[in-house]
């Protein structure tokens, strides 16, 4: 969905009300879906939720699919502002590396009421084929990706070893973080916190290689 | 649920046919609630594939609350026969980490069609408060438990290093196993399996510590 730049406004501004209406309708779901999962959204609670009634509701999604669609891409956005755009900010290197991590946690634990939204979608739809699968796969995989690279900016920056697989270490701090939500939210362990980190200094420490 | 002895079987006949079927439900149930999740459960395709009616269902279990909890029961006995059972048969020490780590990647994969139950179901329920919840976190607890001291059977057996933190390792190895489903059952990522067998390498060989 294009958005209306900053000096169209004016011109736009119906559209930008609808935007505005729509992102706050999304923000809610986002937290239901956290907890009760993609295919749990009921149109009806989310109805209750905003105030709104559910024809008000299908005027700006269309359909459940729709809905689900636009969920998701919302997810992403507000991952981008809460973990990526901060940590490209901080310097290259081990620095960014360890600046991704802490942004990624307080993602997991304080953004949503029912964690990590990704991670739940994760197995909710591994057997659901369609498009929203799809759309999820290509969020794990950028974000994979986007890992990987800033693993990457310490080795060019000669912090981590140059034979550094940094696919392997986006997977190892990525299967970290599926750990800390299962020993965090499911188990309710109080050393959830302190073992992740734990684990995540061994990573960075064997990313270092033997001198 | 007391099962009778293999010499009380003449004399407890129907109740062991009924056992019997009880256990075939349960195994259907389970491989459905492994794509579906618990709360996905429907009884209507639940009689469909068994053949059976959803009042001859509900003669075997009182409610769907009840079939839940003897589902996760259920999911235990198979767990403990196709990963516990064959791991403690094997020698002790790191012999039998391994061992466990290979049954369990078995039974992540192979066993039921939508992967590991216990890992869907800890998204699933993490925020569903109740009997079925408590049962599952005290699964996960014992077998976090059970993870630990078979690491410890190692630092006895002189091959981990004697300060090793068995809890630590048990919360890795489980990361491991959680990045592991994520990577093959929704990336279906061709890579999954050497990059879970190579990052349990590493954590092997922290475990044997500095000489």
């Amino acid at each position: 969905m294009a958005r209306p730049k900053q000096n169209d406004r004016a011109i736009f501004l119906p559209m930008l009300k609808g935007d505005l209406t729509r992102t706050a309708i999304l923000d809610e779901a986002l937290q239901m879906a956290s907890r009760s999962g993609f295919t749990g959204l009921s149109v009806g609670k989310l109805a209750d939720r905003t105030g709104m009634s559910k024809s008000g509701l299908f005027a700006h999604f269309k359909s459940m699919d729709q809905l689900q669609l636009q969920l998701l891409q919302r997810a992403r956005e507000r991952f981008v502002d809460t973990v990526v755009r901060p940590a490209l900010a901080t310097p290259r290197g081990e620095k960014r590396v360890r600046a991704v991590f802490d942004s990624w946690l307080e993602w997991s634990t304080d953004v949503l009421v029912g964690g990590c939204i990704f991670v739940a979608a994760a197995v909710e739809l591994d057997d659901r084929p369609g498009d929203l699968r799809d759309a999820l796969v290509q969020a794990e995989r950028d974000w994979l990706e986007m890992l990987a690279t800033v693993a990457g900016t310490a080795i060019s920056e000669g912090e981590f070893a140059t034979d550094l697989d940094t696919e392997q270490f986006a997977f190892e701090v990525h299967a970290l973080m599926l750990g800390h939500h299962h020993a965090s939210r499911l188990l309710r362990d109080p050393r959830a916190l302190a073992m992740t980190r734990r684990s995540f200094e061994s990573v960075i420490s064997a990313a270092h290689g033997t001198p």
